[in-house]
Formats: C-alpha cells, sequence, structure tokens
C-alpha cells in the first residue's frame, strides 16, 4: 500500500482525485490538505467519502509523515511552491495545475504572466500524458499532469502529425463543460447566463494553447501552430474538441482510420470510434477518437470527461505507471453511458 | 406618453422591465438608475436595446424630472428607502421587491429580519396581482407587485379556496428556473452545481409564503395555512408550482376546471389548460392554470415566465391599470412555445 | 464465479447492468439477449464494453447454459413470460420490470391494464428493496426488483410510517431524469420539448403507486394513501421525491433525524444528510435521506439515480444478497459528486 | 392589411410563424394548413395562438381565397410541389424549406437526393437573406429563405471575403440548439441521448453546405470552400458559429471590426459585439457578429435563434420588403437577454 497524499483536497480536480483514489485497492489515501478545513474530517466536508475514508483534512502536506506520492491540485502558482520540497524529500509528484506543463521559464511567464520559480525542477518534469509518453512517465519523479482541453486536442491531433500526412497548422475548437472551470462562482458560470447558451472565452489567448503545442512538436520535425477557441457547454462533464488539419495529399477515412488504430489500438482508454460520445466516456478515464476526410482536409474529434480522463483519472493513470501498479488499477470503471 | 423610470436598471428584473418597456408603445423608457453605470449608455451596457433606447444610466431616480410612474427593482430593504419621496412627489410607485407586500410590520420583520421603516406606505400598498385584485389596482398610487413563486402558487390556489371546496391547507411543490434567484453569482447557482439537479432550499422559510397566506386569506373566511418547499430547477425561465389540497367533498375533473374557468374565462393572461408547459408561457406574460383530482384530494399547477409573469410584465400589467391604459398593451406578444 | 445473464440487454436498465456487472469481481457476465442484435459481439452495440466483455448477443437466453441467475430487464408483461421457465430450471431471477411487484393479480390487472400470467410465482416474489427486506431478499428465487420512483419515495417514508410519527396520508410530488423514461424516443422525451422545462405526467395514475403503497403498509397497522405526482426533469439521470405527511405530534427537526439515522445508520448506501443532493449520489448504488419539520407537517426527501440505486444498481445489490455475497461487491463506487 | 398563408402550420417553423404573424400589426394571418388537424380551431392544437386567431386548420391552402403571401413550412421536397400553382395565381411565396436554396437542379439533386421538379421557378428564386441581399428580395415573387446554419455563417463571413482580406477557404464550426431539427422524436433527439452532450452530425456532408458556399461566392471573384461541421447542442433555441479564415495579410482586431461595422452598421438585426450572447438574441430576430483575429487567422461568429434570424423571423423580415412595409414591423422585439 503506497501512501498517497493531495495538496488542495477540496476543489474539483482534488475532489475528483478522492473519489477515484477511496477505492483504489493499492493505495492508501492518507492526508488532505485545506486550509480552510483542517482539523475537519474530509468525509464531514466531501459527504461521498462517507464509509471510504476516516481521515482529516490537514493544514500542511509535511503534517503527514511516509508519503510516497504527492497530488498537486492547486491554482497555477502555488504548485511550484510545493515542489521543491517534495521533490528534495524524495517524494514522487504529480502536479494538477499549470506550473510544469512549459519547458521552459520564458513560455510560462509569458502565458502565466509572472516568473517560475522552479526552473531547476521545471527541466525534469515529464508531460504525462501517458499514451504517447509512458516510459518517460515510468521513471519520473515529477508530472506535469496535462490540461483537459490539451490532452483532448492533443491525443485527436498527434497521430496524424506523427505520421507526417497533416500540415503543421491546427485549429482547434474546443467545447468544455463547466466543471473544467472550477468551483468558484463566477458570472460566466452563473447557470442563468451560461445554462442555455455557449459561449466563446479567452479566444487564442488560453493557457493550454502553448502546451498542445510543445507535446505536440515532439511528433514533428517543424513547429507546430495552434489556433484554439475554447467554449463553455451547458453541461457538467465533458469535452468536445473538434480539431481541423489539412492533408498533404488525398486520403480516404479509412487510411486515417489506420493511423489512429495503430496509435491507440492497444491502449486502455483512447479508443478510435465512428461516432464519439462524452456520455460514453463520463465517469471514466476513457477517451474517444474520432474522425473525417473533409475534401482536403481531416477533422479530428477528441472527446472525455475533463475531470477523469482530462485532470484526475489521469493523474491517477501517471501514478500507477509511477509507482511501477498495472496502468489500469483503480480506473477500471466503464463510461455512464447514459 | 408616461414618462417610466426604473431604479435599479441593471438587475434582472429590472432588464426584463426595459426589455418590455422600451416596446411599449405608450410609454417613454425615462430614467434608468444604476450607481455602477451612472453616466454610461443603457446601451453599451444592457446591449439589447442598441436601437431601442439613447438615454443614459443615472445615480438617483431624482435626476430626472417628470417621471409619471417609477419601478423599484433592487433587492428588498432598498424600495422603502425610496419610495415615501416618491409617493410625496406624486409619482406612482410599483415595487418589484418583498418592501410592501406584507400588511404589518410585524411579519415584515419576522421574515426578512430587519425593521420595516415606512408603515405608512405599507397600509396603502396594493398587491398587484391583477386577475385578483384588479380594480384596488387602478386607483393605487403604490403597487407591491407579488414575488414569482406567490404569483404561481395563488393563481393555481385562491379559485379553489374562494370557491371553498378545498381545505385552508396548502402544499406548495414548488420549482423555479435559475433566473428567479438573480445575477448575484453564488455557489448555489454555480453551473457545475446547479446544471443537472434539483436543489431544495429555503425549505419551509421562504419569504413568499406569508405572501401566498396573505393573499389567498382575502378569500377565506379562516386563515390559510402554507407549507412552502421552493426546489432550483436547472432552466434559465419558468417556474411550476404543484400545490396540493384536501377537497371537502368529492369532485370530478370537470367540476374543478368549471370553477377555475369561472376565474379566468375571461382573463388575457391567465388560462386552464389540461397540460400545463413552462414552453408555452416562457418570453411571456402569460401563465397556465391546471388541475386534477386525486382521490379526495386536488393538485392545482401554477406555470409561468418568473421574469414576466413572476417579475416585471406583471408590472407592466399593474401600470397599465394604473395608468388607465388598456391592460395588456406593451405585453401582446406569445410564450414561445418551443 | 457465478454466470449471470440479462434478458434484454440493450436498453438502458439493461445496459447499465453491463456497466456494473463487467467489473464486478465475482460473477461472468456469460449471457445478453436481444432480438434485434443476436450475434453480434455485445461490445460492438455497447461501445463502452470494448475491453470488458467478448460475448455475443443471443436471441433467447436459454441460449446459454449453467446460467446462476438471470435479470430480465425488459419491458412490463414480457417477464412473466420468461420467469415460470427460469424458475423451474432452478436459476433465480431478479425482474426490473412491474411485472412480480404487487403482490395480487387484481391490483396488477387494474394498474397494468392486463392479467398477470403467472400467479404462481407472484406470490413467492421478494421486493427487492434491501434496506428494509433484506432478510428476505436473501432466501428468495425471485425477486421482484423495486421501481425508480417507488424506491425513493419508500426510502423518505418507510421509517416514519413505521415509527408511527406521521399520518398514512402521503403526498409524493416526485422528479425524475429522462432516462428513467427509457430509450425509445417519443414527443415528451424530445429534447426541444423537455429540455428547458418540467413536464407533470401520468399525475395521479403512476404505476409506482400501489407499488409505494404495499411496500410502506408492511410497516404500518392501517392501509397508507399515497398521492404521487411525477414530473419530468430536463436532466439525464436522477430523482428528487419531496414526501409530505402530516405529523401525529409536534416533532423537532433532531427528532426525525434520530428516527432516520435508527434505520439507515449503518447502510453501506443510504445516508440521512441535511442538504441531499442528486449529483453526490450520481453514477453510484447511494442514496439521501433528508428531513424537515415545517409546522405539523414534515417533508421528506427521497434522492438517487435513477438507473442506479433506482434500478440496476440496486439489482446486483440484491443479486449479491441472494448469492450470499458481500452485498457492497461491485457497488463500491462513490457518487460523481460534481 | 395583407392575407397571409401557411403551408405546413404545425411544425416548428410554421409555428413559429404563427407565433410572430399572430401579432403583426399589418397583416391577417388567413390560412393555415395542416392533413392532421383540417378543421381543427388553430389555438386548440397551438395553443399559444388562444386570444390570437380564430381561424381553423385547413387541408390546402387552396382552400383559402385571396391570400397575397404564402410561407411554405415543409420538409424539402413538398414545396417545390406546392410553388408553381401559387406563383402562376400571382401569389407571393416565402419557401423556409431547401427547395429553392440552390441555383441549380443538379447541385439540389447532388445535395438532396432526388430530382428538381420546379427548374423554372428554381432560376426566379430569390435567396433570402436581407443583410446581402435586400434590393433582390423586395421585387421578388418566390424567395428561398435561407438555412438557420447558413445564415450564421455567411452573415460571419460574407463581409471578409467581400472586403478581400480572407482566403476563400471557411472552416465552420457549427452549433445548433435541439429545435433546429424539427418536432419529430428521433434517437439523436431523445434527451438521455442528446442532453449532457454535444454531438457531431452530418460532418462534411450538411446540406447548408452548399448554400453558404452559393450565398458567399456572390462577393467573392473565385469560389469559395466551406468545411462545414454541425454539431448538436443541448439547448432547445439558439446556434453559434465559429469560422474560421486565413487572413490575406496581418491585421489587427479593429481592422476586422470595421469591415463589420460597414457592412452591417445600419443593420437593424445583425450587431457587431465584443461578446457574442445566444441568449442576447433569442427570442428575437436579431443576430450577433463577433470576431478574434489569431495570429494569421481570422475566426468570425454568427450567433441567432435558429427559429427566428434562422427561419421565421428571417421570413418575416422578407415578407415585409416584399410587400413594400417597413422592414422590422412585426419583429420588434428584443432578445430575451436572460
Amino acid at each position: 500500500m503506497d501512501k498517497v497524499g493531495i495538496i488542495g483536497g477540496t476543489g474539483y480536480t482534488g475532489s475528483e482525485l478522492s473519489r477515484i483514489l477511496c477505492t483504489h485497492p493499492e493505495v492508501e489515501l492518507a492526508a488532505l490538505t485545506s486550509r480552510q478545513n483542517a482539523g475537519k474530517k474530509v468525509s464531514d466536508v466531501q459527504t461521498f467519502l462517507k464509509g471510504y475514508s476516516d481521515i482529516r483534512f490537514t493544514e500542511k502536506i509535511s503534517d503527514t509523515k511516509g508519503l510516497d506520492i504527492v497530488f498537486v491540485a492547486t491554482p497555477h502558482g502555488v504548485a511550484m511552491e510545493e515542489v521543491p520540497q517534495l521533490i528534495e524529500s524524495g517524494i514522487k509528484v504529480i502536479d494538477l495545475s499549470g506550473d510544469y506543463r512549459l519547458h521552459n521559464t520564458s513560455d510560462y511567464s509569458k502565458w502565466y504572466g509572472h516568473e517560475h520559480t522552479d526552473p531547476k525542477n521545471l527541466k525534469k518534469a515529464v508531460y504525462g500524458l501517458p499514451e504517447l509518453f509512458r516510459d518517460k512517465i515510468k521513471g519520473a519523479d515529477l508530472v506535469a499532469n496535462p490540461g483537459c482541453y490539451a490532452t483532448s486536442i492533443t491525443l485527436a491531433c498527434a497521430p496524424l502529425i506523427k505520421a507526417g500526412v497533416v500540415e503543421n497548422d491546427i485549429i482547434a475548437d474546443a467545447k468544455s463543460g463547466t466543471s473544467g472551470a472550477g468551483m468558484v462562482p463566477s458570472p460566466r458560470l452563473h447557470h442563468p447566463f451560461c445554462g442555455e447558451s455557449i459561449i466563446p472565452y479567452s479566444v487564442g489567448t488560453h493557457r493550454h494553447t502553448p502546451e498542445v503545442e510543445m507535446a505536440i512538436e515532439k511528433f514533428s520535425k517543424t513547429g507546430v501552430n495552434v489556433t484554439m477557441v475554447p467554449q463553455l457547454l451547458p453541461i457538467v462533464r465533458g469535452i468536445l474538441s473538434s480539431c481541423y488539419m489539412n492533408l498533404k495529399k488525398d486520403m480516404t477515412d479509412g487510411e486515417i482510420e489506420k493511423i489512429f488504430v495503430k496509435q491507440y489500438g492497444k491502449e486502455p482508454f483512447v479508443h478510435y470510434v465512428k461516432e464519439p460520445s462524452i456520455r460514453a466516456v463520463v465517469g471514466s478515464n476513457h477517451a474517444h477518437v474520432s474522425s473525417n476526410v473533409i475534401g482536403g482536409k481531416v477533422v479530428a474529434f477528441g472527446v472525455l470527461d475533463n475531470l477523469v480522463k482530462g485532470a484526475s483519472g489521469q493523474a491517477v493513470q501517471c501514478m500507477n505507471l509511477m509507482l511501477g501498479k498495472k496502468e489500469t488499477i483503480g480506473l477500471e470503471a466503464p463510461g455512464l453511458g447514459v
């Protein structure tokens, strides 16, 4: 039993981590931090944990001894204050924020608006998308868990870029359920405003853009340009990213399918399907990828649950790899379907 | 052309008033107040007013001279500071908040948690439900516009109480769209929380309870007891109140229908129907009433758009009566249907 | 490994059974029937089963030998044609339709509109609500799995009736997500019609009414009268039933809570909470019960996922009991929370 | 008072026409056809018409004499059977189906799968997008009312193509509310399937594609290529089309805005805004257009209510032009806003 801690145990990704880990057969949910709730039983705050966990929130992660791995589920800017100490203590870390996703400090300060204070660990961080970077994750001490949009777009585009069949210019029209925006109430997330609408935001300026470019560029000899337009959907969970690329030469739907099947055919969580469906994956760590050729273009769809494969489920998948466990353990649930 | 002002021009009921009044053929939308937006063109803030109104927000309603009637669309507690001065100046007032709905100051302080500072006008205020109190509204200087829940429940129950066929004990299971809760973001109105749920709140303590009792008691020789459970629906606009009463003796569906038809048969905005439908009335000042006898009980449904017949549309209906206009003018639009 | 079959493997409750059973550690999903899909791989039709099951749909349940238990997930009227043969062959049966819920054939024909053709097994059938009838379920060969509304209402009301603190007259204002109505498209379930509304239907005539009366009457010395109004919510999964009863004498919230805690305090799946939440239980076999005293009345809320605790999850819970397994096995997932 | 008829008075666009026309001050709603409802009062079927119209459904449009203009609101294939006779009788026609939108019969048979039987009138038909083809509509006897997707995409793209600042290759990622798919229940429109999802369909094969190409090509010296991906949103009303184009040279947001303002600055119904909003236009004939430059690309958004500016409202706007009326009459209502 590995001992696991979560920094930021009450936000949406922290809660989702608890939800997954509390039935994980090979780890012990040993620490959850929350400044506001320190001292309280976690199951009094997160009522779904009643019967699953008896621990109490602590103020700091260092209040708990003997942890093997820690998830950081805080807003960006916080992780880089916590990570150095954890890494130094020999604790493995998975950061769900954006702090360790971009490879250099200048990109970070450009997109996040403040300096990166831990360039040393930034260099060592591995981008936690198992389907593309599995081997590196296995040996990593620090994993930067991908963003939800980034996961959906990268899964849909990387195989085609890698196969060299599309031009390196991607339009990603990305739609996300509201839980992706976190638990703090705001005018955009106010139900009367967003409940019967679809709302573009951060058009061309979303921080997952450079993350996608960075991840996909690893499979391209040239740079990759991503034009990303996020749009808020009136659903709670789920992302559909529709990604448009120009084909270098005429191809059939079947030829494109083959590329995806080659990439993902043996993956336990990523599936190439004819009709991608949010409901088929909601509540699970599964993702759908699909594609259609339209004239000289291809549209590739990436579909997942933003809180599971787009955040906490993928983090647990990384954890399993880092700790030498079976990759799927604790993540076996199929999607809700309906 | 009567000159009309709105205190609180940017909240949901204030906006809805503007939306209705800007195409009203017999009034001029002459003043909108907003502390935050004073000086700005109203159509720059409420973009739907572009092409409909050229005025600017003012800080105080007294900044505009020559007003004939003023709507107060503010949170409760504010109206009673504004109303005395307006009434004294000979301006008619329709208050959309709860400040003038309850008839005595002790009920007010019990349910609203603070003292009423304008008992003089409280006495004169007329409850603005035209289908039940039309004549009084016509002569009123101050109308207390009913709450959205209260309108739906009262319309569904008053005719049966008045006809003496049911006992004076009403269970009102009331469901409202989220726009009824106003425009300030809060955890309960946060889409990920409420978007795929139905959430009971203020169970047994909602302030519309005494208002319904007060309105219905006018048709009863004894007091009326209302047990009200409000529940938040994941829709933007619309209320369905399901009201349960014990029949004093066995009755058929047809006999109950007759009572409603007698009451509302000639009403332009309230319709007795077999299948009540929120979509049939959304966007309009229409309301549906329906009923079913179940054993020795009757369930009566009241359905309306909380922002129109439940607030601003009804306020305009009252205005039409107070100013001696045709009751339906400016309110002719049918519901969206779909 | 017990061998399990499902008659009606493609409807919503049949699919949900597959979803739960495919990761159940102690049973083998051995047979799924579907006339339309006979011969096809189940994972080609139910794509979420890819990687979870290799079997193919069969036409009849008798096509598969050696089954230990069979779930019947068909519309009512079908089960009573299948059950006699299964029981005779010594196969245990859990029927998710309404065919074996009512105890006598006259009630059945009154509410379902046709004769019951298997009165013999009807007599032996046990009503599968484990929290109230656990011991009988353990020894049963045939379990009638409760309806979704019925489960939510019964869980909320039975303890109070049993404790003798309320009168035997229940008003159940019940609201359900759309998946409760099954997978066949119809005007009422058409998104433009129901997507931004709440729609009363089968008012006073819903077939879960006698089922609730029958279940609760077992805890009452007198009969029980239930007035049930079902209403369709614009959400996919989830039920909230608001149940109103008159208190026999004044009681506090705390006293009512004690009754519920006494009943459910040790239950793994039913939880008394202050604020009932559909999202907290969605995707899981958990249910919430809550209550508020309002004057001389109490409102008790029953909340669950209609496809899990309201159908297939509860059926698996019954299966675990019937097969002598740990009651919670295969049902450990907490609710989604968000 | 012009006398107006509607063929197909019970579908969504036919109902929406009734809803708009029943308060139109200068026309008389004189005929509604419905085979199924012939003889019934329209207000008994379309209950929102109660108090607005006393006429009865007829079987055929020729049952009513003296009509000045007829709307055809039927599935495609039907209009071309009705139109020849109407035109011959000197009655003006607005067809809301796809029958007269494409200019040549070969395009029609390619996209609609059957022959066009009225090539003569096809040649005369004017595409009814007033903001781009106003003058032609004024003189037309037969107007082909644009599709909902086509209107949103064309409004967003035509000005940029016309100004020559973008390449003639458009990616239109289009999202529509469910009412756009009509009133016939189907698996895709079944609430449990679509209510918490976004569903791509007719990817690259939607019939509005050639319509957009045809409309925009009129402003281009070369052909235009449109790659269209329709996606079903879980909202009832509203379309957001996100249209991506490559800029021919670097441009600023302000420069793009100027092009739109030049095109639409004086339009009563089309507005260039910074933040496009479905809720701001729902229930009204208004449309929003917006844009952002992202690197060497521009994304242009087209937003409208698919049943109003995307169908029946636009048809009434055309009618006003054809009959020499004020263009906005009967269409003055602002969007709901909330």
